[in-house]
């Protein structure tokens, strides 16, 4: 709706600063464990549950990436490795409180590389401008992460059994919810970006992207 | 007493690096909840309640300093919103375990307000350096708080009522302490620089000054 | 059995972004409270203790780095403190939940000064290279604290006595471990990177080295 940024494609794009990232991702890494574990609702060992499974699915993403970028183009990166991070937080979240932690480290692999795979071939098939690849990693990763809760549900830890224990029926209750949830989100969003749009635009001019937004909008630096 | 820095009011002398700027409000930020609740003395009720009205506070510190670039000049900067969350932080603090939380919120819009206007009219009212704005976000903001908290002080909460409670008594209360800190901060302050000043020098030379203190004192750069 | 970096010696080899190396260090000195206080296994005051004595070891050691830097070169530097203060984390490890809080003071100041000597005299003496001083601050830290645990030790906080209690014998138990230590890490070292040696290189290759690893190794620069 709002199109690509100028120059996609054609100029570098990359990260201002990676040391930002890579302490940005640590901030995140270290919030996560209270939304996950906050989400028990009581300091109790399901809280810890949760929070291993975090952990771990963070770890495994971040190696799973850098792993793949090593064996496919030799040259694993920092900015890889915080993506993978990410893919794994955003895939265990709808899983964890309700999985074991070792189902945390297999969530974070397949995470790391179905949303690698959605951050290179499925970008590149529909050709779609995607600056903190948020659909990639958290679209793609958290639809994973909400099948894989319906594979890899343990009823001892979270009361609800999976398609592994035997109750295929909560995989296809989860992807009622992944449809649902697609859905919703993609019209309500239309429909609130053409409502916004009629009243601002939804894009800074020109002249003020090729500018940068830091000057053009807020009239500083960064460094 | 030490007179402002060279360049002044000539130069551009803009913060070195925006990103440690807000990396370091954000530690400031964290910090002031022991700060503020670490001062109930306790794990208690008055602890949690201070911790809420100081966030609060820095919340819509930093929204009314935006609010206000953005209505004057129609550029919110990052620089002007972590300068209001530091000033709700320093306003809140004589209020904060005495007060509700809402009166946060109220408190933390009349600091972006006051210290906002301390740091642009009555700096150049009275033609001031302040490299920090220390005396804009942290002296006007503490002068302010220590009014409030004779406001809005809630006896429910802190054991004290004050002026919205039927006891204006409390107020000048404040007031009297406020003068009390003015003086003695003022005068003290006064007598140490002059003692300090037979020993040492209280300003590096004019060389120094202009090749920048990382180098000419500690001999590194920043990066 | 590396060898030194290309124009060790003759090159500007000093660190990239010193406001990383103090974020860096301030990570550290946090996570080193768990580390020392974990090791008492409980929430106890032994765990406390540990802490306090880690705490004080670490700000006497940044005061006394930054003290002879000052008084040998009217310079103390940033990069020179946080030195301290990581040889101070480093020597109070091994005596932290065995001393008093004021013997974490002392031990900072012996760190302070002994790293201080192994990076400056020691290191130039056998004219090694070590980029980021890990044998002077780490090795030689540790070294120290391990024969100081058997000098200050406390039978009241940790139930073994030291030197300074009469008890002579621990000292030499100190040294034994000491030597021990020194000689499987040395050895086993060795052989392991003899090993490693055989299939893979330890070093890049000089035009890696020079172009630097992050554009060589991971195809990122950092800014």
């Amino acid at each position: 709706m709002m199109g690509r940024r100028h120059g996609y494609g054609t100029e570098n794009l990359s990260p201002f600063d990676l040391s930002l990232a890579v302490m940005g991702t640590g901030l995140l890494w270290v919030g996560w464990f209270g939304f996950n574990g906050g989400s028990a609702g009581a300091a109790n060992s399901r809280a810890v549950l949760a929070i291993i499974a975090t952990h771990l699915a963070a770890c495994s993403g971040a190696l799973t990436w850098g792993a793949i970028e090593w064996s496919t183009r030799r040259k694993p990166s920092v900015l890889g490795m915080i993506s993978g991070a990410v893919a794994g937080l955003g895939t265990i979240t709808p899983a964890s409180g309700f999985v074991a932690p070792w189902h945390g480290i297999v969530i974070g692999i397949i995470a790391g590389a179905v949303c690698y795979w959605a951050c290179t071939w499925l970008k590149h098939r529909f050709d779609y401008d995607d600056s903190l690849d948020v659909f990639g990693v958290h679209g793609i990763g958290g639809l994973t992460g909400t099948l894989l809760a319906g594979v890899f549900a343990t009823s001892a830890i979270g009361g609800t059994a999976g398609l592994l224990e035997g109750h295929p029926r909560q995989l296809l209750i989860q992807l009622y919810g992944v449809a649902v949830t697609f859905v919703w989100a993609a019209g309500v969003s239309f429909i609130l970006l053409k409502l916004v749009g009629l009243f601002v635009p939804l894009r800074v001019s020109r002249e003020h992207e090729l500018e940068g937004l830091d000057i053009s909008q807020h009239g500083e630096a960064l460094q």
